[in-house]
């Protein structure tokens, strides 16, 4: 009973040419090999690909269908970026198909192909902690599906892509700035791990923060996470061993900075008195903690609502240039959402 | 630009006919006046809609898409099912559609119409705390659309669905138990909703566990949430100005329970030592919360393969039945998945 579904991807890998080639042959496309072509379509009979066979009647049609990709299934911030998303795309007549990486970069990389082979009208992602390479988001653009990508970007990629973010680097900026106007002295940072983009625009904007002030940063007061789920208690055991201890620590989100107050409770180390915390995210969990976490809102919601704009944005523009005989040119954009202080109990 | 994809139900309510009639009437079923089908069609042709033309030639095939319906997005506990949900459709070629209901009947009667247009090859739906109707669920059967309940189910239901719920008195029972166990005297109740069902099983393991201990139950000992989202201040409220307080409270779940934990913080009340505080659910948060609570362990994931497993099994049946010409005799089926003792800290 357990027989698997035939994909485009398994055409592919068969014939040892790309997805895009595949889906391009199925759908009759003019730019192919005409040989290529037979090959595809001589496979996809006989492993029996179903999909693409009634999807090709669907070909200039639309599928109404978006395909979200997060991270994580259980962060609450994606999921009210979700909620975002939907209530704006909803009323447009589009249904989100939910998918999620699980942190990883291969996974990720299934997903798109996943929503290739849905036909999806558009796609909206936030990529992995560890996604270093556009090639899957270039898979995508070559199916001529939209893509916005939000919160977790790629700093460095080229692709022409409308990208939303929270100012990461005003976020670290904040938190550190209302520590040092709180009278703190020395103030720690727990990174993310090094190389993720949204973790340096924190720290810098940490750094700025406190040199402004004329801090000063020390090499041993930031201490980066491995993952952004485990290793916060040897992060906060290198700072617990320092000769000078820190009076404050600033976490690189929520989440993090749950797990940090856990622990400084099991060690018997008073909130704020002995050490403050705050954290980067705006988790309403926040408000239940003892004590409360002060923190910096990134506006969750909002962002759902502007990434699902640039992508009905994106579709209408597509459209227009098809329906003109126009060729398509893509543009960066990137949107940047302010953040805010939420002051609790912690700081 | 932000013209409304027209939809099945768009052509009910103008031909004020239900939504499984139109469908019947756009994929050409035998069992229906021809008058309506014409007017169906007619209709259809003339509001553009083009998604069930296109997908009239999908009739008998599967879409292998599968919606699920959860009441809320930011929820650990239904994000976690949806993982376990995934890892088992996943490698059978499904891919899911996730809508969630915003914990409104109406909402979620939207949901199954949503996922009726889109023609999926099932629905795993878990039911907002306030639904008291199956008419939508009957809706999807309508259309041969199978459908298992999991988690929130509608316990006086006659249709004949698969249910997996995890056993809630046993949840409520042993919360109960361990707390009389540990020596507390006056152990009070805040349920959910009096009139949600799992709420119900809940309070009844409470009743059942303290009456086999000799204790009986005292009314001004359980006081319910209004919903599940407020109230939690309001019912520890009514519990603290009794002559005699508990010494002991079981939160109907762990989110009320992270409220509770929070509310004491507030008031300066010690826990456990002066109120020990108990959660049902498992969430993963409870171990970060000082004191970390103690809870019933429910297994989300198991949940989610379960169902899906069940779901998986009735599309095979459906077919089968279909394949042998024979009519389909579906049949209730009740899951009850094992809780288990998390003892922590607040207890």
């Amino acid at each position: 009973m357990k027989k698997k579904r035939p994909t485009i991807k398994d055409i592919a890998r068969k014939l040892d040419i790309s997805v895009s080639t595949v889906s391009r042959a199925l759908r009759d496309a003019q730019d192919i090999n005409p040989i290529t072509k037979r090959k595809v379509v001589e496979l996809a009979d006989k492993i029996g690909y179903k999909k693409s066979v009634l999807a090709a009647g669907l070909a200039s049609k639309k599928s109404f269908l978006i395909g979200v990709i997060i991270p994580e299934l259980t962060v609450t911030f994606f999921g009210t970026v979700i909620m975002g998303i939907d209530e704006f795309l909803k009323p447009l007549g589009y249904d989100l198909i939910i998918v999620y990486s699980d942190e990883n970069e291969n996974k990720e990389s299934d997903c798109i192909d996943l929503l290739i082979d849905r036909q999806v009208d558009g796609i909206l992602i936030s990529l992995s902690f560890n996604t270093r390479k556009d090639d899957h988001l270039r898979r995508a653009m070559e199916e001529e599906i939209p893509i916005v990508v939000f919160d977790r970007i790629l700093p460095n990629s080229v692709l022409p892509i409308p990208r939303v973010i929270v100012d990461d680097f005003d976020a670290g900026y904040q938190a550190t700035t209302h520590l040092i106007n709180k009278g703190y002295k020395r103030i720690a940072f727990i990174t993310g791990p090094t190389d993720m983009h949204i973790s340096q625009e924190r720290l810098l904007g940490y750094k700025t923060a406190m040199e402004r002030n004329g801090r000063g940063t020390s090499a041993d007061l930031i201490v980066p996470t491995i993952d952004l789920r485990r290793s916060v208690g040897t992060a906060l055991d290198k700072l617990m061993v320092l000769k000078e201890r820190p009076d404050a620590i600033i976490a690189f989100n929520d989440p993090i900075a749950f797990k940090l107050i856990s622990l400084l409770h099991k060690r018997g180390i008073k909130i704020p008195d002995r050490i403050a915390v705050m954290g980067i995210s705006g988790d309403a969990m926040g408000e239940l903690f003892y004590p409360s976490l002060s923190t910096i809102n990134q506006p969750a919601k909002e962002m759902g609502y502007i990434a699902a704009g640039l992508l009905q944005d994106r579709i209408n523009e597509m459209k227009k240039a098809k329906d003109n005989g126009r060729v398509f040119i893509p543009m960066s954009i990137i949107r940047k959402l302010p953040v805010q202080l939420i002051e609790r109990e912690s700081t």
